[in-house]
């Protein structure tokens, strides 16, 4: 599994705070807590508001750079909010998070994404919005990937989100998402899978719960990575069960050192 | 999801010494636990000694009716022992656990699941032993549907048992289950999936956190019946949190009604 950790979003009111105030303690904490939790890849989003995104990335890459060997996901939707954060980007593949079918991200995203030779989460929305069922969410995956292989950039690099809806207001979304998932798989086994977990749950109580097992239920249907908050205990403890339990951590001995290390967390 | 709740059984000390010290107040309380915990069915195993499962069973039986009205599984591959069992049953559909494809077993039991309008747990084992590929699986399953049929006994009361193994000592052992899980029910829709999910953390430590997991993947390929401790915080925590996001569980109102009575379990 690929993780990347989700907290630095500026959609958080504290997040959004510390970009304003330009606060880098503040900011390199919250990446230095994601990197030692086990986070693959560290996600940016300085979506504080349109006029200044582009320099609040800029600042905002350098600023976690300074705390993290880890790449980053640099998240907007704005092509040129994309390329300050790529231009800056020092350490590894960078990810892009992330393109959608929707009016003319392709042919604005796509493009940067070949540049800088980065992964990029292909999100399965449209203009008509986001796909609730599983055979329109196949349908958008493949049209994405159709995009992306014109546009030149290798399948491995593509991480395919068949964009999760709340369980809440969409009771059969879980069971979409899978079903996309293991047909996204069948139909493009070249391509990785990525969810946001967290919208699962929106509008829930036991928010930790419902994600942890979601993961487990995803990862059983083909989910290679995911955005999600890599110090929440019962999420992680879940993707080590799960690895182990798919045959995906041999000898059991990521699983094993997580336990001896006091990090696979039990109920109350 | 029905629910089988696994604890009166001989393999372990304390029930073994209450059964042969006929310490009925031990069995009784065991058996209220797993009624008001959410168990549909309380399984009975009595395999003290074969010279005494008989007389054991009996009783066995007997006692637990005392303490809850829920329906019992009778628990044993003696069809001596089964039919001292289900004789005695008074609560309703009872449940026979279970008949294998070996030697003579679908010849002496699947008769009595009949007499009795059980429904019955078939696993997955034939003479060779447990089959740990998908493909054998797949196989035995069908042979014992084809056996049940046979014997005359509704679809609708089979519940198919993959036989799941240690991933401590087979390390596919998780992912052949939920292949056979899918294809069981592809190829058979009318029957049920049956698991007896502990043995897949059989040598592992945090067994609690392997075997929550391990429900919520099978959960999210058809398995609606489980035997298992319905004591088991984590594990009804996962199972309430699978149904919701499975949409199975209309307007969360099972969940929501666990969370508010505190009983979904968070990691410490």
């Amino acid at each position: 599994m690929l993780l990347i950790g989700e907290l630095i979003n500026c959609t958080r009111e504290k997040v959004r705070s510390a970009v304003v105030n330009r606060d880098g303690d503040y900011i390199r904490d919250l990446a230095a807590r994601q990197d030692t939790a086990g986070a693959d890849y560290i996600d940016c989003n300085a979506g504080t508001a349109p006029d200044r995104e582009v320099e609040d990335m800029a600042w905002l890459v350098q600023t976690v750079q300074e705390a993290t060997p880890r790449p980053l996901s640099i998240d907007s939707g704005n092509p040129d909010v994309l390329r300050a954060g790529l231009e800056r980007h020092r350490n590894g593949q960078p990810f892009v998070n992330s393109v959608t079918l929707q009016k003319e991200q392709p042919d604005r995203i796509l493009p940067l994404v070949r540049e800088y030779g980065a992964r990029v989460v292909c999100l399965c929305m449209e203009d008509a919005g986001l796909p609730s069922e599983a055979e329109a969410k196949l349908r958008v995956a493949k049209a994405l990937m159709e995009r992306a292989d014109a546009a030149g950039i290798p399948r491995e690099n593509l991480y395919l989100d068949p964009a999760v809806l709340p369980v809440s207001t969409v009771p059969q979304a879980g069971r979409a998402c899978l079903e996309a998932m293991r047909a996204i798989k069948a139909e493009m086994p070249e391509v990785h899978l990525m969810a946001g977990l967290s919208n699962v749950s929106f509008g829930l109580p036991a928010r930790r719960l419902l994600n942890a097992t979601f993961l487990a239920m995803a990862m059983a249907h083909g989910l290679d990575s995911a955005i999600a908050d890599p110090t929440d205990v019962h999420l992680m403890s879940a993707l080590r069960a799960a690895s182990l339990l798919l045959g995906q951590d041999e000898w059991g001995a990521e699983f094993l050192k997580a336990f001896r290390e006091g990090r696979l967390g039990e109920p109350k």
